[in-house]
């Protein structure tokens, strides 16, 4: 049961403040307005303000969604003494210069995913989070999925050796929206707006599920890509029928190595007619196995190895017993969480972070290795898929 | 996506007062703050006071779960000026007295399900949600199951007539929770507080969503009911090892007709080991077929019977487009929802039947129907299973 | 791997005569090829003769179906000295003269379900085998998906205890081939030729399915059937569109009682569109559960509740390790057998029992007993659903 | 109904000469046995002789597999007046041998997959088959997933264009057997007797039905390999506890290409614990999608993307009708085929091509066009995972 009569009755409050709110703005919100009614927390998020730059847009959003006041600058919105954290909800291309200037304003930042458009900008969010690190402030990455309770119980399976020694990690994320030829070139489809396609937006998530759940980072990566639909129409206001030229990947299958000498593969696409959200997930170890389907978010299905054949199988784990991650706070077994879900789960450890000084995971640096991966991904697909070595850490 | 920036920017608001805070009463909670941030809607519900016993305790939940003011006589709420809805979340026995209070109090009322633990008082509440609309009142029973997206989508299926005429309907509520003869003998497990046992509980919900996705009310049923363990720990306060006497029942299985002339097949239980929250349904007709199971709520399964043969067969289908019911306020195609979407969804309608003098479904009468199905089969279930008629209003 | 090198290079011959060579007598055909081949046997089955009333058909089904001679009169194929094995594959209303004929003939008898129209035939015949058994003949009722292996491993894992108390048993036996109101009255459609319809056929199915699996008998049922058509084309012969009366029924819904004090659930059914197949088997019991659908026959769910609950769920066990029920002479694991197998299980079942002079089951004592309970059915079905209770033996 | 009573009552034998008797000959042997007894054939097939090396042994097995004669040399096999076909089922290293001496003795030839341990060697074959095929025979390779009823209604539907335009082809192909580094070292596992590990086994069917599903040849692919336990006991004879290295490899990823442009993913191992024969096969394309688990043979899942999006999922397509491929010989819907169907399935083509003078498929043409991808696979692997071209026909 939620509800735990002995919760202190007030914690100190933690102004919060969003640029953005569009898809991940709304999540967001529900996750800001959620948190702090379900679970115990040692402060008191507080919905401070949302920034945009339509000042009659920004306004009705920060009535339907919650936030006490709207701004349409987001310096201004840094610049609040109500705003302890910026929770950054834009597209990638200004994820780093907002945040760096939250971070050097003092605030805890927690960024959207992918961290950046590129290595070099994330670089210098690393950078601006260590700096920010030294005075106490916390930075985080928004890898959401994460958060979803089966994953997170995965995780938590493998690293106490429920698997022995994983030997496979198999990623695919499927959609299928842009099956359509008729879909419009959005801003999505741009690479000087986007970054990449599936490649940076699935694959981000894809990549970073891989190595948290198995424990270990990529060394390498062999990937081939590909844009399906090569123009589509120009939409809002240019001529009817008239096409532009897509420039990112609609898809993207890649193999790697874990630094554990796993094999894993990957395989991100926006045209998999019928998979509508399919993030998909199977660990196979020397004691055991896991998989687990986005699109059926409360199940976690687990193979025990070391049971008799005759007697084994995977198992459908329900994930909603009170002993499963995030699961204490909230319905009886069986009651299923949704999506949204992830989202206050993630505020509440960032908020724990926060009022603890610890250093809360997926951290920024987290978030520039995945943009490492990826960029091996690309560099690979360009040079014939030759394997490409990732960048890793000094300190790894 | 769920913005609409073109929503009125205020609503006049709708004081909502909710008495219980325990597990119903927090699923409320959760639905009242979210429903006017989602959804576009006439009135703007706001949380003004909820009542529970305690007063340190419904203070506490009243800040927790976020409503503006505690009280601790029901009678005090239903008083209050800023309250125009009452919302009844207590245990069953005492749903009567204080739904008839807020009615005659000129209060809108959701009342929790099963409208009340005997047709008596369920009609006693009836004559008093009639007189009610004479002044242009709403009252509505809280079987939320119908506001799952894919029963809600179910529902839309057969009354378009995909199914063509329905032959068969199959529910069975599975759980587990007294699998353990080592559970106290908590109230639930008495005849006097609780009524009855899974019967009253998971059988309403089960009875609810056969009749109302068929489109047909029971005729007639012929039951069995069991109780497997028939003494329990008495627990809190007793002393350790005594057990107690369990008066009500642990199962029921009993099948029905449908005045549509469908057979129906129930089987509730809180005994079935390794099912946590199972309502399944499955209805089988001359054009199609439908199938659900709560404990993946999120899809729903047809059969086309009007295909050939060969490429027919039960499709998933995955209830989170946009023009699936509710899906509109929602999350792109894919992303999940949860439980306790269900209570928002509840929240919404009622808010729009409030606001447009609407008569919102299920009904004070529709909720009596139930009752008087229930007990039917408490009544076959004594008399050696003979089928037993359900007594049908007059107007039907 | 199947082949044993060490097996004995000859084994006695045990000739087989077969009446009837429809759908059953084809299977029952694949049967006794494959035993043979597959499994070691202390007899060789030998395909002696085949029986049927048109001499040509007949004579073509011997050479088609690998039968060594053709028989027209079924009196004649029991009288012939390689015959030691008569195999009744004829429609319910002959099986008792021909299996009581070939037992008093001193041969051994495998009878096709159900093993009669009506109890008295039943008992006959139940005599006749009892008779025959003091002169170590042996009598078996082909139910054969007693031989399934999924539902063989299911049988040992509840007497071997692994289910504890069996609290439900819930099978549902679904096919959809009579939703057309254009399929003919066919004889299987006629009482006169039937007895009766979805219930005599499907029923006695799920009825001994769940009494062999949960190991206890049921002692009573409660019951309603239901013909939706009531009237169908006559067909061959007759006056297009001339339409003739069902009178059997379409499909049957009833409760039960085992005498271990297990609540039982059936329901059977010819309209159910979508569904093909499918027998589906449940028992929960206080320490596991198990599920089993025939349209997935390799697989057994297997819920384990002595585990701890977070880890614990329905697992999928691929039945085809070699430690499994007849699988020891078949294939590698996870190379799936089909419908047909069962047959072949029968049939060595059969031949080892007639070796030892053993008591194959399901012995036509079994098979008396689900007449029983199919009687105990109709009549409640007649009495207005009130509980009846199935006759039971004098010994039981 | 399998039964046809108008079949000619005879048709011309064809005597089968089977060259090996172990795993694949008992499987061919019950293709044998049964083809002709549930199919309508041009030929009857003939079990004339066996060959293998122990005298006593291949006589053994004779009798057990139903075959006249045996031989110990597969010279004299081949040499044989009473067989007009050569069945190899020997391990790969004796393919090509046995078979172009077959071909050269004026025999057909069935042989089992891989067609041969090199690219070398099955040129030769498709050298001798082409000669052959000059003088009238036939040569067919074993891939026997192919007759796989939903495989072939997989394949179909492809050629009906129902997925339109395939974009993605995605394969895996997961076992466990090798999990235990205790499994011994056995021929399976040293590349000078078996030619490569998961790869030529696994991977060679696995890209055989990724190109034939999706109806194009790969033209190049990118791949990673692995010996995960790079040593195992020796076992039989050896000192106990003594190891010798594994030399061929436990799993393989692999992306490609289709020369239509879809992208392809391939994965194949022997260490996804409790994956125990799961062969799955997915394709999207620009109208609809297919998946397939070789775990679950009888079923098809079919995505229609031309459906409303509200409405549309995947079904499951139980493939046991009669208008299914295979299907109008077997049993009733829903009585679900096995494993060793396709090579009865297989065997039933194959009679045909002979009778009539066709050209099955597949032909030792499409067996070497494997291999060459086999080879690619390998080549790529040892060259950092460079996209490596598949050579192909001169007339493609």
């Amino acid at each position: 049961m939620p509800y735990d009569s002995t919760a202190p009755a007030t914690a100190p409050p933690l102004g919060v403040g969003m640029v953005g709110y569009a898809f991940m703005g709304q999540a967001h919100s529900q996750g800001w307005r959620t948190v702090g009614r379900v679970f115990d927390l040692p402060l008191t998020p507080a919905l401070a303000a949302v920034c945009g730059r339509d000042p009659a847009a920004v306004r009705t959003a920060a009535q339907r969604l919650g936030w006490a006041a709207a701004e349409t600058d987001w310096r201004a919105l840094i610049a609040r003494d109500d705003v302890q954290l910026v929770d950054v909800c834009t597209p990638g291309d200004s994820h780093a210069e907002i945040a760096v200037a939250a971070l050097e304003a003092g605030k805890h930042v927690l960024c959207e995913k992918p961290l950046a458009n590129t290595v070099a900008e994330a670089e210098a969010m690393v950078a601006a989070a260590r700096a920010a690190r030294e005075r106490g402030q916390v930075a985080m990455v928004g890898f959401n999925y994460r958060r979803t309770p089966a994953l997170a119980l995965a995780r938590r399976m493998v690293a106490e050796g429920r698997l022995g020694d994983v030997r496979h990690v198999r990623v695919s994320y499927l959609q299928d929206w842009l099956v359509d030829p008729a879909f419009p070139l959005a801003w999505r489809l741009r690479k000087e707006t986007a970054g990449s396609g599936a490649l940076g937006d699935l694959g981000a998530h894809a990549i970073d599920i891989a190595q948290h759940v198995a424990g270990s980072p990529l060394a390498g990566v062999s990937a081939q890509t590909e844009t399906f639909v090569k123009e589509r129409p120009l939409g809002d206001g240019a001529p009817a029928g008239e096409l532009g030229a897509v420039t990112v990947d609609d898809a993207a299958v890649f193999t790697g190595r874990l630094l554990s000498g796993a094999l894993a593969s990957f395989e991100v696409t926006r045209v998999a007619a019928g998979r509508k959200n399919a993030l998909r997930v199977e660990l196979n170890g020397t004691l055991g196995s896991l998989a687990f389907d986005l699109e059926r978010l409360n199940e976690l299905e687990f193979h025990d190895h070391t049971q008799a054949a005759g007697e084994s199988g995977f198992r459908r784990i329900l994930v909603t017993e009170h002993d499963h991650p995030y699961l204490e706070a909230w319905w009886p077994p069986g009651h299923g969480l949704g999506y949204e879900h992830t989202f206050t789960h993630q505020a509440r450890d960032l908020v724990h972070a926060i009022a603890t000084g610890g250093r809360p995971a997926p951290s920024f640096e987290d978030g520039l290795q995945v943009q490492k991966v990826l960029a091996a991904v690309e560099e690979s697909a360009e040079k014939n898929c030759v394997y490409t070595p990732v960048e890793q850490p000094a300190t790894a």
